[in-house]
């Protein structure tokens, strides 16, 4: 196969990339729409606008590069996001940003004409750290989330999304919506999980997302003195929360090899050495492929924190964070990844992502695959995230070549 | 008995105070060295001048006011705190502090002159809520705690207790240490348990207060995606932490029918719903009176971590909080209470305190005893602590009694 990505330009617009918002550790601190995120975007933006694409800033801040085919046909869409998790990597969101970038450079370095337009994006905000929900300008441009609503989603000092799309001054002008209908979207994304190099693999094709319910318990007890107050006089919020991790830990085991329960936020009140907690809250998540075992884990969690709750004689209510159902790929996109990795030599597994991605949302609007790169360990969501370079640029290598298969109607 | 409180007063006094630092829901927000703290400190020290006492501020900030007696005699010591929990309530510290104020006016109205000097007290940052430990001003004072450390001592914000006493004006400059051989100290409280209550009683005479340990765990697993990371490859820091919170709620069982243990105050990191813990904090605290079992407490609580630590593959650390040996209170001052509550006809019990006190430190340097009032339902360290009047009163009333027999030698 002749079409290859420049894997030095590769490398070192990754690392261009990395200084921006990077950590004294080698992560990454670029949150949505913070001043780091407008010094990326206005540094993407340079390098589209060098490569002769077309650039579209739309009203959520989502923002496009075009670059014309022989037909005015359905374009190919391919990208990911520039804003990271707290402290985070340099690799999740960046890698599939780059190679899509890349893709186009390659293609004007080597005067290749496609037949269809190709379009690259950098998403809004699809950490959904800073501001909640995750995917949320994938979601506001598919029709999934109101674009009203999620202008006034508020960080944690009361700042809404609007207001920080104007100050960075990428609230564009375009709709937020798709400006076209797209033959296929493609990303490419760290796996954030072990199996590719457990299985000692150079890429994997994914062929689904995991569906995932996340939602958040408050048990309410009695503050009370931790001296004074006897066991059995207590009404102890934090016992009940614990049990209830306890639970999450649990759940999983009895429902699906692929079934993960995570509890990673607690909140208590007073949150005093001395004081019987009063009300702790412990957020609750659960992912599988299968739809009905999402279902069934939200039954159990619920089952298991109000027996949590009535062991200790506290209350209990629960709050809906977040649904997802499960995606499954299209065919012809995940049949463009495997053809462009055998292709290219490089050695491939199918595997299904336990994260979701835009590519959730784009699933909705039309056929949809994606790419993954090796993730050292597994770690994601940490400056210690790691994927070597020759890791990037094989998965970047196989983003370009798929891309290409279906921007020249290969498939 | 003809010496008794003037109740009208007393509990008017009680609620001028509780005015101050007050909150919506009726409790009081008055931590140690705030605005609010300054403000009763001046409205204690005018109320110690008008009533003819000879003030001093020592270097910690603690308040003494002095009467003299017939004889330059080592002196009996009386009062209490007036700093408060973070929304606490309006009993706690403050009773004792007023009831202090309210016998040397009872005093003065009846012309009375007392064989013995009497000193009243307010400590500086009993609570040890915005500055730890708790205790600290009488800490100091007995020479338990070194006062260059404690004047080191940080809130949140890093700001330090030397700078706050100084901001305030209550940095002062007799040394903080007895400044007299004291003959005794006593100090009325709220129970802060359930015990008078719920035996029906008006008032407890105080035999001693138990043993506390208190320490922090801290887990240390790996931060990972909580989608992709698959149930096996986790090293949750958070389930651990959980594991040891239902320890500490167990362990109380296995030890004494007094032991109590109580996990507090939580810390996650990185604490996102979609992040799992990499480092999460518990504190946890036992009280007994017996030291023996205090230790065995200890012991269990550090092999019950190490096991919650194996058991999730993470890696644990401990830290020591604070250490406190169960007092003994000196039969004399115990006497002087239990008669002072017969003679004005008061149904009391002895108890226990679950709580540490001033107290506790006093009785490194003189014979001391404790008096305590009702706390309904046994609630405290919240606004919804309540002790109604009269119970207030047979508190203050016996305190006054037992203080006027220790000042004129009856005991």
């Amino acid at each position: 196969m002749e079409f290859s990505l420049n894997e030095e330009r590769f490398v070192e617009t990754m690392q261009a990339q990395a200084e921006i918002g990077g950590t004294a550790n080698g992560g990454l601190h670029r949150l949505a729409l913070s001043d780091e995120d407008a010094a990326v975007r206005n540094w993407f933006y340079e390098r589209m606008d060098r490569a002769g694409l077309e650039i579209r800033i739309d009203e959520f801040g989502n923002m496009f590069g075009r670059r014309e085919g022989k037909r005015d046909a359905e374009p190919v869409l391919i990208g990911s996001h520039l804003d990271s998790q707290p402290y985070g990597g340099i690799y999740d969101g960046a890698l599939g940003t780059i190679a899509a970038l890349e893709f186009v450079r390659e293609l004007d370095d080597r005067g290749i004409e496609t037949e269809r337009p190709v379009e690259i994006v950098n998403w809004t905000n699809e950490e959904g750290s800073r501001f909640q929900p995750t995917l949320q300008g994938s979601g506001v441009w598919a029709g999934a989330l109101d674009i009203e609503e999620q202008y006034a989603a508020t960080d944690e000092d009361g700042t809404p999304v609007e207001a920080e799309l104007e100050r960075i001054g990428y609230k564009g002008d375009h709709p937020a919506e798709p400006a076209a209908d797209y033959d296929s979207y493609l990303e490419l994304h760290i796996e954030q999980g072990p199996f590719l190099e457990a299985n000692g693999k150079d890429v994997g094709v994914v062929t689904g997302i995991v569906g995932l319910t996340w939602g958040e318990f408050t048990f309410y007890g009695e503050a009370n003195h931790s001296g004074a107050t006897p066991m059995h006089h207590r009404e102890d919020a934090m016992v009940a929360a614990a049990d209830l991790v306890t639970q999450v830990r649990r759940i999983p085991g009895q429902l699906g090899e692929r079934t993960v329960g995570t509890v990673g936020s607690v909140d208590v009140e007073p949150d005093s050495i001395n004081v019987i907690p009063e009300e702790v809250s412990v957020t609750y998540g659960f992912r599988d492929p299968d739809a009905e075992t999402l279902r069934e884990a939200e039954r159990r969690v619920r089952r298991e924190a109000a027996a949590a709750a009535e062991r200790e004689d506290v209350a209990v209510e629960h709050e809906n964070r977040a649904d997802a159902t499960p995606v499954a790929f299209d065919d012809r996109c995940v049949t463009a990844v495997q053809r462009a990795a055998d292709d290219r030599g490089y050695d491939s597994m199918e595997v299904f992502s336990g994260g979701v991605h835009d590519a959730t949302h784009a699933a909705e609007v039309c056929d949809t695959g994606m790419v993954f790169a090796v993730s050292e360990g597994g770690k994601s969501h940490t400056e210690a995230e790691y994927t070597d370079w020759d890791d990037c640029y094989s998965a970047g290598d196989t983003l370009a070549g798929a891309a290409l298969a279906l921007a020249d109607d290969g498939l």
